[in-house]
Parts: C-alpha cells; structure tokens; sequence
C-alpha cells in the first residue's frame, strides 16, 4: 500500500505524478528529452540504460516499463534481459556496452566515475554528449527509481501492462500525463 | 578535471547546465518547486532536506551551496551544521527530524522507507504533502548529486563562493540560468 493517499488504481510513478502534477511536469519534461528526442544514441540505446539503471537499483516498475519501451523500439526483449543479466556478452555496440559501465557507476555514485571509464567510451566512438546524457539518464533514474519506491506505490506483477505501455512510451514518449494511467485502463476494459 | 568538455570556469552544477541548457530547464524548475516555491515546510527546511542527502551522498558543491541557502533562510549556519552531525541533537523541529530520517532512507534505497517512518512523521504533524515532498527532495537530490559528481565538474572548496551563491539562491530561487556563474563572476571582479 502506497506510504500516503496517492490516486487509486495507478500504477508506479503515474501515482506520484497525478498527485503532485506541479512537480510532474519538469520530470516528464526531463525524461522526453533524455530518452525521446532526437540524438545520436538511438532511443532504444537510451531506454536500455534507464532500464538497466532501474534493474541495478530493484525498481520493479521502471525497469519493467522501461525495458518495454527498449523492447518495442528494438523489436523484441533480447538485448533487454541480456543487459540486466551480463552487459559484457549483451548483444549491444561496444560504444553502448562502455556507456552502460560508466551508467553502473552513476548509479552507485558519480564519483566512481573515472577518466578510464571515459577513454574507454571515447575510443569506442562515443561523444561528449552522449557521455553527458547517460551520466544525466543514470542520475537521472536515481531520482525516478527513489521517488517510486520511496512514495511505495503500486507496483504491478504482470508483464502484459508493461508491454502495452512500454510500446506506448516508445511512440509518444513522455510529455503527455495519464500515459501510463491510460494504458492501465485499457488493459482493465481489455479484461473485461 | 571534468569528464567532458564543460564550459570553463563555471562551478558545479552550473557547467553541466551551460553545457546542455535543454536539460537544465526542467531540472531548475523542478528544484524551484521543491525548494523555493511556498509550501508548508518552509524554505529553509526544504534546503536542509537537500543539504542532508548531499552531505550523506559527499557532493561537496551541493552541500556547501545547498547549506548555504538553508543558512541564508534561517540566519545562520547553526541548524546545518548540526543536522550533518547528528539530526537527533540538532536544533530543528521533531517533525522535520522525522522528515528527514526518511531523507536518509530515500538517498540509500526507497524501499527503506517503512509505515512506522510514515506513521512516526504524521505524530508529528507531517501532511501526505509534506512527506511526498520530502521523498521527492531527496529522490532529486539523488539526481542533482550523481550529475555534479559524474560529469567530474569543479568543485570549489572557498566557502566564501557558496555563502554568496546560498544568498542569491534563497532570494531568487532556481528558475533563473547562469545565477551560480553570476555569483562566481561576482567573487572574481571582487578580487580583482
């Protein structure tokens, strides 16, 4: 049971953001850009290392939405469960497997963080940006995953919501609230 | 060093928003939110809400400029001080004392936080707004820790910066890019 009154009946971070919309507003702001824009890691590069953020921290909820959005960008879950049980044998780029070390050490503390870490991401292509962006994408799920499991909000077993809403995700990104609210219900009347 | 090719000279937090100013947008608005807007705790509680977990994750430029607001908005360094030491002793309200015993339990893992934490809080006043804030502050400050710390920024260690940049910061809040600049710039003309 959610710590405080948060809405009935939605799931994970949807619950924090329909309470507090004032604050969910830059958060989602945040998120379409780091993971939905335009750039030059792919967006399903990008939804891997929130999701493997969201696995290493045991987040339930994003590391499942997450990894559903990765899925349906990269067109099945295979590079989504190898990243979370071994980056070095995943079947990802080399520059994304250096990109998700320096993720790893993010989400334990930045400082851990060495100039190795980024000459090793460097050599296998990786710019500036693309540093900056998963330093702020691994920070920035430090927040999203905290802020779920710290308000305890639901968060649902079955893989099938994530699915749908993970495919939702992927093509409208995170701007429009209710996303994942909408996605719930549809599952609810699909159930009916 | 920085880690990446960040404007020079610009401390903390600052270079990385002045490297990508589409992502600070949102990250400054949201701080804005949680620390300066009105709200039932007040400034100088919520600042030392972030100053405690920046002090727990040892981000010398968020604590030092966090801690420096906080102190700007309570006239003086006596509560920050001591909350770093020991919250139990240290002279603050217990509700805030209970806030910020889940503070300390969100900046390790969310899932830390227990009913009796909760319960503990509300006997001393604390409002589901209240403690969701609380969660959020820290959760961000999870963020705002890691980016400082993983992009390598410049963390000065003069308190005379932070003090000056605490002041501008309770006076104007977040929403305003380049005020930790401005404050360097400031410090810089000053010992000319």
């Amino acid at each position: 049971m959610p710590h405080i009154a948060l809405p009935e009946g939605i799931p994970g971070i949807a619950a924090g953001f329909a309470y507090r919309p004032e604050t969910s507003k830059p958060m989602r702001e945040l998120a379409h850009i780091l993971l939905h824009e335009p750039g030059t890691l792919t967006p399903g590069e990008r939804e891997l290392i929130a999701t493997y953020v969201s696995s290493r921290n045991r987040t339930h909820f994003c590391a499942s939405s997450h990894g559903a959005a990765a899925a349906s960008h990269l067109g099945g879950f295979e590079a989504v469960e190898a990243i979370k049980a071994d980056v070095e044998t995943a079947p990802v780029s080399a520059k994304l497997k250096t990109l998700l070390h320096i993720a790893g050490k993010v989400q334990q503390d930045g400082k851990l963080v060495t100039p190795a870490d980024i000459e090793a991401a460097r050599k296998e292509g990786a710019t500036d940006l693309e540093i900056h962006d998963t330093v702020l994408i691994a920070a920035a799920f430090s927040m999203y995953n905290r802020y779920v499991d710290g308000l305890g909000t639901w968060q649902p077993e079955e893989q099938s919501m994530y699915t749908q809403m993970g495919k939702r995700l992927a093509e409208v990104g995170y701007r429009n609230p209710g996303l994942e609210a909408g996605a719930l219900k549809e599952r609810e009347t699909a159930n009916v």
